[in-house]
């Protein structure tokens, strides 16, 4: 499915986007420099293996830091929506883009708490563009996508504008010194979107992998996963094709394209990208099957609370930092976070050693 | 084993010391509070499940806050240590205290980039007091604990001492208006205590719940287990007697004592307790022992990487926020989880209701 030479796809985007595998040898030299710190080898965890990260994706440059760290929050409205695939109706999409710009949502609190600054992107929200306003950036691909069942969402002309406005933002985020950055969402309906890629990128039969999403009963689940089936079957040549552009086309939505482009130009610029939950990731997915490598580049912040979750984290081989039961997306989970990443730097750069404190080494 | 009238105990410890189950009705309360905020029923998880608990906790009281909050971390040596139970010697646990009077410790940097403040108890580390220091109060109930494999590890009274002044420690933390105690430790050979106090209190054996520790090697390990097989032989009488704090002389460490006072004293005050890893937990246990409804106050922070700890939280009925593999102690795990339930009461306070935001509800 995915691509072995991914270089011209990801050359359809940007003429110089390159991604590269982290060099092996700065891991080693991070776990040399631990293993100094006045604590019994390996005994901080997971914070050692996060520093060691960190460590390799910068190259080696100390001390270490992911601030400041940006979240964008990107929005947009999904035609499969129409076919009452979510609990709540689609204005909820705008109606929480107001709520952001208000500063009343989950992401707000936690970004502020956090301390990540919060960049709104309306990707293409029914309703045509937002007052302008500081908060929020219009990359409108569109008032809203096609439902997928019965067409694809976007053209492949869309879905390549997509990836280019992320790629775009990741580099205006690294011209202004950010370190790290959040990719979270806002779409009624893109559950079921996001379900969708997972199923054609990673040959997921729709219904082991499809979920209740902000909170559906039996019988809407029972119709969603009957959606989901429809389109992909809808969509099998483009599929089968194996070009990642055209399947993303095909299924995804506006946000998920942005979000794609988002990871691809931050590990670009060597910045560590905090995937989210259950849409995010299918945004990684997209992205994964354009440049491989960008599996170096990313940290999957939390289980998502969508049944599917679990496997398909299991097959991306990747083990999330947090399981805390989230399912509300908008970049809560890597805002949530986002201080476990900051104190695995901040112990690697500031723990004192063995020899400086005097302190016995093991027997 | 664990006893169901507890106040005789309790009062033994100080005579106005009380620990009542929470109300359930706060429980209720806020889970209406948070139905009303702009997200689906019940999609921010374990943190609602925080919220709750904490609102419970102060009894109502809005805004929830769990700052200022303090890291008590409490060193102390052990005679057991001298059978060479540790992959380190005896000396590492006053190094590492003069480490943490230089701020040089993991739990000095997550404690500073978590914004807890730390506080350094010396419960009776072998070589004397240390030179007075303002970070460092002297609560020494001894030099070092006596060898538990030869007799018991201190008085009954010394017991006693410990857990006064333990309570007395959390009063003056909510004295100075503290709303959070996290509970942390520093003792070369404490995991051999914990995993005494672990089979004496709850009724496992020592050979299905002793660990490497700070990491010692298979034949030491053998040597760990046997050597706690022959202590709870040899203290067998008391363990059968039941009380809580005569089985607490016989296995525990001066650290365990104070640490489980302060869980007691803090829970009195209706302060939120932060519990850090295997040997914090084992203080929890002797602490529970002594008033069962220390349960409603306490957190379990992280599941720590000794390879007993996971069946002792479900024995517990505990369900630890972390899983980072962490097995260092000081409090760290405590420190690591601090932001996580500081964001679930910013949560509560400053999201949006659908009503002040305008967002449609759930259909």
């Amino acid at each position: 499915m995915t691509q072995t030479n991914t270089s011209p796809l990801l050359q359809s985007i940007a003429s110089d986007l390159e991604i590269r595998p982290l060099n092996r040898k700065y891991f080693a030299a991070a776990a040399q420099h631990l293993d100094n710190l006045t604590k019994p080898v390996g005994s901080l965890g997971r914070l050692e293996e996060l520093a060691k990260h960190i460590y390799a994706l910068q190259s080696g440059k100390t001390p270490l830091s992911v601030k400041p760290a940006l979240m964008y929050t990107v929005a947009a409205d999904h035609g499969v929506a129409r076919q009452g695939v979510s609990a709540y109706p689609q204005a909820v999409t705008r109606q929480m883009v107001e709520n952001f710009l208000q500063g009343g949502g989950a992401i707000n609190v936690l970004s502020r708490e956090n301390d990540l600054a919060l960049c709104l992107v309306d990707g293409g929200c029914v309703g045509g563009p937002f007052s302008p306003n500081g908060y929020l950036l219009d990359r409108r691909l569109g008032d809203g996508t096609e439902d997928f069942t019965q067409k694809p969402a976007m053209s492949r002309s869309q879905a390549i504008q997509g990836l280019r406005f992320g790629v775009e933002l990741a580099r205006d985020a690294a011209l202004n010194g950010c370190q790290c950055l959040g990719v979270g969402e806002m779409g009624i309906g893109n559950t079921t979107s996001a379900t969708a890629i997972f199923s054609a990128y990673l040959g997921f039969a729709p219904a082991d992998i499809t979920g209740p999403g902000s909170g559906i009963d039996k019988d809407k689940l029972k119709h969603k996963i009957s959606l989901i089936e429809q389109a992909i079957t809808l969509h099998s040549a483009t599929i089968r094709s194996g070009d990642a552009i055209d399947i993303l086309a095909a299924l995804g939505g506006f946000e998920i394209a942005i979000m794609a482009g988002i990871m691809l130009g931050g590990a670009a610029e060597h910045l560590l990208i905090l995937v989210d939950g259950f849409i995010s990731t299918a945004a990684y997915v997209v992205a994964r099957a354009i440049a491989r490598d960008l599996s170096d580049y990313i940290l999957l912040t939390h289980v998502s609370a969508e049944p599917g979750f679990k496997i398909i984290a299991d097959d991306l081989k990747c083990k999330p930092l947090l399981d805390f039961g989230l399912r509300l997306g908008e970049g809560t989970g890597a805002a949530l976070a986002f201080p476990l990443i900051k104190a695995a730097t901040t112990l690697f750069n500031d723990m004192a050693t063995f020899d400086s404190a005097g302190v016995s080494r093991a027997k």
